[in-house]
Order: structure tokens, then C-alpha cells, then sequence
């Protein structure tokens, strides 16, 4: 009989999504001409850099000729952006992180849910809450959890960001051995400093335990002392491993590619405590179960890190910046306290009420979409978060709408 | 403590290719002048087809405007391509597979290692062997093996292909859960008749098994009365998922682009004998662990499907096959005895002596350089596999050297 994976069984079904389409559409529905302004998904909507389209056609132009063509590449990368990479998103800011320790992917959602992969299955995760939820399932089908009760899995720690911790999470009370970080954090907006990302390194450092850094939204710290990279941390490569992607700062969430670091540094453990690095056991994961990235895509990215490029990916940042601040503004003025929309493309809002009332309250009164909180873990209950990727029309647009609905 | 999955430490490392570098790296020295022809890796070499380039360049214009640009695309991928798909690759063969039956991938690769991960890790696995590596390696990574001793997996249940059984196993004795099969054969060139097929099929439905077929090479099916798809043998929709891929009908091996079949009515069952559809959980882990193929390269397999793209890659099938015919009857001519090559782009070849000596005395005698099955597996001993994907001039030259130093 072919079992199943009984954990999967203990996923719950999300219905966060669902959910917010079925009340769209009802709204839609009883207000026929009223437009609906979307602010709840974290998807660009700007096209892409002019140099990645120049350098895409370019890459699809080889492969339709005997002398240009490329079949399977290096499932890590071409070296052409894996050292376009090393030298422009590290070694310029002071990390040491080399060329061969950076491994080009399709998605960091495919590699911050598949790197749990290469550990013991009794490992103790740490896991934040509000959380994007891959780093939790990914762990749950793996067998890492229990059941599901009360809002929580059991066996995970969690590491609660709330309004008394500036909502950067504070080292936990357990023992943990993984512990995923997220900064510019997904959903709160909210960043973490050089001093505080140290404490967690040192905690790392000092117990022999991992983290895993989303740093997806990096392209989006404007604040120069705010570290981009866990690898401005000193020691960090010896604990860390550090998710990076294209999806934001070029427009990449339908074009996919992503990259992961991990350094030659870093360190796993056998149960007999023997240390094993786990850049090898990563690339044994990555050339078995993945087989690169499509070449003309990789040309495109790499085109991110030219002169031009990099204006042209800052210009984009920017612009979905001035949203994020008109926002922030917005929702301040009108007495909500709000955290990121600085540093990062969400503002996380606090609605002194029931995070499904408040989504209810602007989507009714002022057509406008957002994500409630509660659908991000158990410490998102009473607030919402609100997206900056969306013109700056329609970002205007719907301020004023709140603005004059809720005043 | 951060504690590794133990089970890597099981993996022999392949030191195949590494191993077939540095014998072809050290003719080359010797003989500086000598041409090597390489006829090992079964990677194409022809351009992208025409309408492939054409639709691609549309799709990335298209990223280039507000009014065309995508980001997030569904996980499953576009309804054009999976719609394409269904019509073309199942209805028009009286498979009645639809289109949200089948998972847009980015290669067959990754979807066969990662599929094992919706089963309970105490499933009886059965394996061919010879194999293509990635089966197995991702079961030994997911703990469902014992250690290797004596060239083999303890606790895999192997599928012997051989000259006995005409490189088509027979059904085990032992009862197995999970059974990898794939034809046209990679690496052996053997193919499966519908008969032969329904009996796995009708295995797998009286024992609650389930297939995992590897179509990966059907495109190189000439004999019409060979299945390219197991869902053209009844009832096969209940017990068998299938991987597909562009890569060899299409040239996509550095593009990108695959899918996988899972019908509705296939399933699998929990620990008390609960069935459970496996459409269900294969989307729900291709939703948390996957975000999509790129856009463009969507837009590019879409066009193999139009009257002239499927021309197009009839065309291309069409050259590799005259080599794979070339090949074969040269190597006949010789005297060795072939499977393959006729409705696949592989020839296996017996060598009558060990796997390795036959892969110098093609290097050292011919600049030919081959795959040596034992690389493949046990059963592999003895042969060497040929592939067809290269120039039409170069296999020519490649036979022709042959012929004269084996002669």
C-alpha cells in the first residue's frame, strides 16, 4: 500500500486568500461601480528594468543559434552572475562572501522551504510569529511539529515580534537548533540592527545552532547603519545562511531568480557531534534536485548589476518607496501606529480591533484591499498589513479613500 | 546543536563524470592534436525551434510593459500551456488527462525527486536498475534506504534490466509500494509495449502501488504501436503520476520548462487505509515549496504545441534520431550487440568486457568518448551507453573513427 506523508495531514488549510477573494467579490458584487484599490499581495507591478529586457532578448537570441546555444548549465549558476553577485552584494559591503558559495536559484520560497531538507528531523526549530508562512509548513510536512492546536503547532518556539519588543524578536527561553530571521521582516515591515542581529549570531555561535536569514527585502533598507546582509555580522558565516532574491528590488516574481549564500564556513553536526559543512551537503541537495536556472533569465539578472542596472533597480525601488511612505504618512495622520514603510515595502498597522473587522472596515468604506494579520500567526491578530507595490496612482488614490472614509 | 540529516552520509559520491573528465583530460594531453568527440552526456546541442525564439522574444517584450508585464503567475502554471498540454500530449492519444491535472515544472528532474516526499518514509521503493541516478539518491536522501554495500541501496527492492528480459523488468517478488519506471529507458534505450505496461498497471491496482513513470524521452517514440504516455493503458489514471519534459523535444535542457501528471483519481492512503487523492497534496507542496516557471519561458513551450512548433520539434527529434540509427547500425556492424537507438536517442551497447576498459578503448583508440554503464548501476556492468545528441557531422566522424581503430 502506498502510505502517505501523514504529516501533511496536519497542515491547516489557508484560507487567508480565499477568504479575502470571496469578500472582494461580494463587495464587488453589492457595489457594482465602486473600483477596488489592492494593497494586500507583495507582488510588483512595475515592468522590468529596461537593461534586463535588453539583456534577456540577448540571451534568447543565443540560444536560437548553433555557436550561442546553452543546454544544461551549472545547476549552481553560471560563474557570470554568481561573481556579478559576490562582488556587488558583498564584497562591496565588507562581507567575504565568494563566488562558489553562492547558489542561484529559481526562488527563495523554493530554497528558505527546501533547506530544512538537510537536517535531523528532531531538531527544535525557532520560528517568528507573525511569520511568512513556507518557513513553518515546510517544516511541518517534514514531520518537525505536532498537531495543530490553539493557533499554534506544537513543538515549534516561537518567536513572538510584538509592539513591546519593537517587533524584533528577543532570543528564546528553550534551547533552539534552527532559527529562521526575516529582515526587512515579511509581514511587519519592521528591520533589525547591527547590534541585535549580533546577539543573534553570538546565541548561534555560542550554542551551535543555524539561522536562516530572508534577506528578500534588503534592496528596500535605505537606513546605512541597518545591516543588508547577515554577513556584516562578524562571525555569521560560520552560523549563517542567507536567502536573497530578484523578486523586489529587479521585478522578478514572474521572470524567477533567487539566490542562496552559504559560506565554507558554516557548520553542521552529525549526532556524534562531528562538525561537517553544510556547503557540501547543500550542493549534494542542489545538483540532485535542481537543475538551474534558465540561461537567458540568469543573463537578465545579471544585467541588474551593471551601472545601469543597479540606477535603474534603485529607481524601481524608489518608486514603490514614495508609496510606502505616502502610506505610512496616511495611515499615521489618521492615528494609527504603524511600523516599516521605512525600510521596507510594508507597513504593518495596528487597528485597535480584530484584524478580519479592520479589513472588513476599508474594504466597505473605502474599497480598499489589504491582508489582515491574524492570517500571519497568532501575534498578527489586531493588525493589517498594507502593500506598497502598486502605482503610485492608485496608492493616492486609495489614501484619500481612507482618509475620507475614516475621518 | 544544528544536527544533519545522517542519510546524506549515505550517498556514494558519483564520481562518474568526474571520473570520465579526467581520463578524457589526460588523452587530450597526450595526444594534443587529436580531435575527442563527445557521444557521453545526453544533452542537446541543436538551436531552440524558430517558433520557440519567436514566442519567447513576445513574452519578454511583453514584461516590458505596465500593460503586458506579469508577476506572480499561478504556481501550477499558465491555463495556455497546461490547456496546450492536455490537448496535444493526452486528448489527441485518447488519454483523458485535463489541463488542472498537470503541474507546470521547471524540470523533470526535480519534480521525480521531489514527488517521493508526499510518502511515509517506510514505504517499499522499487528502482531499475540500470537508472538514472536522481530515483534513488532522493530516496536515500529522504531515509528510505539502508546503507550501500556491495554496489547496492539494503532495503531497495532493484528492477534488473537485461539482456534476459530484453531490458524490460519483470514484476518483483517482493510486494512494493513506490515503483520507478521509465521508457523510452534511460539509460538502456529500451522501450515498453502496452502489454508489458499494463501489467505494472495492473500490479500497482491490485496492491494499492503506485507508478512513477519517467516520459522524459516519449518524443523519440517512431513505433506506433508503443505508448508514449502510461495513461494510454486503462485504468493507469488510478496508480501512476508522469513526468514530462521539454528539454529533448524541444531542446529545453538550458530553458527550462517540464510537467507532471497527476490525475484526480489517482491515489494513496493513510496509515488505517484511508484513501486520500494525491492531486490534493501534490498541490498543496507544489503551492508552499514552488512559485511558478518564468513567464517567458511559458510563452516558449506554449509554441512547440502550434502547427508549426510541433513540426518544428518533429524536425528536431528527427535529426537525433538519425544519428541514434547511425549509431546503432555502426556499432551492430561491428559486431556489438544494441538495444535502443531506434525509438530512443540512447544506444546501449554490450561490450563484452568490463564497463571501463571499453570506455578507453573508445577514447584511446578513437577519441570517442562514452558513458560506461556501470556508472548506472550494477546491472549496468558491461555496457556503455552511446547518446545521439550531437552534430550529425560529428557522429558521422565519431562512427567512421570507430570503425577504423576497432577493425
Amino acid at each position: 500500500m502506498i502510505a502517505i506523508n501523514e504529516h501533511y495531514n496536519k497542515l491547516q488549510a489557508s484560507y487567508l486568500f480565499s477568504d479575502i477573494a470571496k469578500r472582494v467579490s461580494r463587495y464587488q458584487q453589492d457595489n457594482p461601480v465602486k473600483a477596488i484599490i489592492k494593497l494586500g499581495i507583495g507582488d510588483v507591478t512595475k515592468p522590468l528594468p529596461p537593461v534586463c529586457i535588453e539583456a534577456f532578448h540577448k540571451g534568447v537570441d543565443e540560444m536560437a543559434v548553433e555557436e550561442g546555444f546553452r543546454g544544461y548549465g551549472p545547476e549552481q549558476g553560471y560563474d557570470f552572475l554568481r561573481e556579478a553577485i559576490a562582488a556587488n552584494d558583498f564584497k562591496a559591503r565588507g562581507a567575504a562572501i565568494s563566488a562558489d558559495e553562492i547558489f542561484v536559484s529559481d526562488g527563495a520560497k523554493c530554497d528558505s522551504g527546501n533547506f530544512q531538507e538537510l537536517f535531523s528531523s528532531d531538531i527544535v526549530i525557532a520560528i517568528p510569529d507573525p511569520v511568512y508562512p513556507v518557513y513553518l509548513d515546510t517544516n511541518v510536512m517534514a514531520g518537525r511539529t505536532g498537531s495543530f492546536s490553539d493557533g499554534r503547532y506544537q513543538g515549534v518556539v516561537y518567536l513572538e515580534s510584538t509592539r513591546e519588543n519593537n517587533f524584533v524578536p528577543s532570543l528564546p527561553k528553550e534551547k533552539v537548533d534552527l532559527i529562521y530571521l526575516c529582515f526587512p521582516n515579511n509581514p511587519t515591515g519592521s528591520t533589525i540592527s547591527k547590534e541585535e542581529l549580533k546577539i543573534w549570531v553570538d546565541y548561534a555561535r555560542d550554542n551551535k545552532a543555524l539561522i536562516l536569514f530572508d534577506a528578500a527585502y534588503e534592496a528596500f533598507v535605505k537606513d546605512e547603519s541597518l545591516p543588508k546582509s547577515i554577513y556584516e555580522i562578524e562571525g555569521a558565516e560560520e552560523v549563517a545562511v542567507e536567502f536573497r532574491s530578484f523578486s523586489k528590488n529587479g521585478g522578478f516574481t514572474g521572470t524567477r531568480c533567487a539566490y542562496t549564500v552559504v559560506p565554507k564556513a558554516c557548520l553542521a553536526y552529525t549526532g556524534d557531534g562531528t562538525a561537517q559543512p553544510l556547503h557540501g551537503l547543500w550542493n549534494r541537495r542542489h545538483c540532485t534536485k535542481f537543475n538551474g536556472v534558465s540561461y537567458p533569465v540568469q543573463r537578465a539578472a545579471e544585467a541588474l548589476y551593471s551601472q545601469e542596472g543597479r540606477q535603474q533597480c534603485e529607481d524601481l525601488v524608489n518608486y514603490y518607496m514614495k508609496n510606502a511612505e505616502l502610506i505610512r504618512s496616511a495611515m499615521t495622520e489618521l492615528g494609527y501606529s504603524c511600523v516599516g514603510g521605512d525600510n521596507s515595502p510594508y507597513i504593518w498597522i495596528e487597528g485597535k480591533m480584530d484584524s478580519w473587522k479592520f479589513f472588513d472596515l476599508l474594504l466597505d468604506k473605502a474599497g480598499v484591499v489589504c491582508t489582515p494579520g491574524a492570517g500571519f500567526g497568532k501575534c498578527g491578530e489586531g493588525y493589517i498589513r498594507l502593500s506598497a507595490f502598486n502605482s503610485f496612482e492608485n496608492v493616492s488614490l486609495a489614501m484619500e479613500l481612507v482618509k475620507s472614509s475614516l475621518t
